[in-house]
């Protein structure tokens, strides 16, 4: 299994905070060595860090916690190899391009039985379940719309596709065009909102604590989604098995 | 206009004495500030890194010089805007995949009249004539053949399409598939082998040599590709205009 973490914002926020206790999974307060990844969006542009090394001590990582690279979507994964090769090409989070838009995805879950045909233009390139559903997701949506719908209409195309799925295995998965971020768990995922008043949160996985009072301004709105709360001090929401979530602008839609 | 570089190697090979000359155009020996980028295959998949910053003082820049990760095919791209705003999507190499294949693309000069109508599964995110070039480029290749064909034929096929597309304007460009990569100039482009006896080699855009000799094998086989020679001191070989050649393994193979 893997662990998964989103942030979605209605300003570019840096997730370094998130990612320092998220990354402390990667050996130390959890297993999930086997590569880790992440994207930022910027504008319409990703950035895509990819490593085959655990997340803990990867210098791609250390590059994440120190560089506050500033974003309003951001999909980060650690992986713990269940299906596929420990290898860059199975490394979580993937990107496609559809419709003129990057599309980032990220899977926690097994899909062992889940092996559409792919008679789309998407395929993967590793030899994961994970990345063989995330094709096959954008094919499906390729065939639903001729082009981006609004974010109501996509989330209704995206609770009906990941209904397909879902009873194959487990589908806890993160996903996102730039403009918005989608949630669907099957079993683990939490998810937050913070805005003013901000206050103080503790790491569950580090002895590290942050004020966001002064680094925040009150109209600033920010919701993050992880398998397993990152804060100990904060009240964290679970998903519902079979829920699908929409993050816009740093609250929930819908 | 922008500056290209490329690697292709038979064994993974560190790009960092190539990057660090590269680098330095972006701002010291050279003013093409407005944004750069890299790629890295890795097996089949592939690390990328761009960044709208100069790569002279990039904090993802300085990871890249400093972190030597190895791969068998690079390509690297600094940007001066000419067509398109300073911003991420904007920034060469652009990735997408094809027949379940990254493709890494990256190009120096204009194409103001090429506007090929797209009609297939490849569209352009930013706003360059480049990244619509190559989504050309991919919609084409992909009409062209019903999966990877062989590196001969993928060229032939290449060779039509560059000149297809070289008559519209500047047309200088590297492609990879992470087996092969491609090179096609317009203007400027010059490339080299490095292969047994190795020997010193000296930058010209920084007071930096290294002797690759204690660093290889007698079998390692390098081939560096750039818009302008990088060293002082080695025979690089000019492309013609209009010639495009492809490098397998470390050597030219047409």
């Amino acid at each position: 299994m893997c662990q998964l973490l989103g942030m979605n914002a209605n300003t570019p926020t840096d997730v370094t905070f998130s990612f320092t206790g998220f990354a402390q999974r990667a050996g130390r307060t959890a297993d999930h060595t086997d590569g880790w990844g992440i994207a930022f969006f910027e504008g319409q542009g990703v950035r895509h860090f990819v490593d085959h090394a655990r997340a803990l001590d990867s210098p791609v990582a250390e590059l994440i916690r120190r560089y506050p690279i500033k974003s309003c979507n951001v999909i980060a994964h650690i992986r713990k190899a269940t299906q596929g090769a420990v290898q860059l090409a199975n490394c979580h989070p993937f990107v496609r391009e559809l419709w003129g838009h990057y599309w980032v995805f990220a899977h926690n879950g097994d899909l062992k039985d889940f092996r559409p045909r792919l008679h789309g233009h998407f395929h993967p390139v590793g030899s994961t379940d994970s990345e063989h559903a995330f094709c096959w997701l954008m094919q499906e949506l390729s065939k639903s719309h001729a082009g981006l719908p609004p974010v109501q209409e996509l989330t209704l195309t995206l609770r009906e596709l990941a209904g397909h799925i879902a009873p194959q295995g487990t589908f806890n998965f993160l996903l996102s065009n730039g403009q918005a971020l989608w949630a669907h768990a099957s079993t683990h995922l939490h998810w937050i909102e913070r805005r003013h008043p901000f206050a103080v949160a503790q790491l569950s996985d580090e002895d590290l604590q942050v004020d966001f009072a002064p680094l925040t301004t009150p109209s600033d709105r920010v919701a993050v989604i992880a398998t397993a709360p990152l804060t100990n001090n904060e009240q964290w929401t679970a998903f519902a098995p079979g829920e699908l979530g929409v993050f816009v602008q740093g609250q929930r839609l819908i």
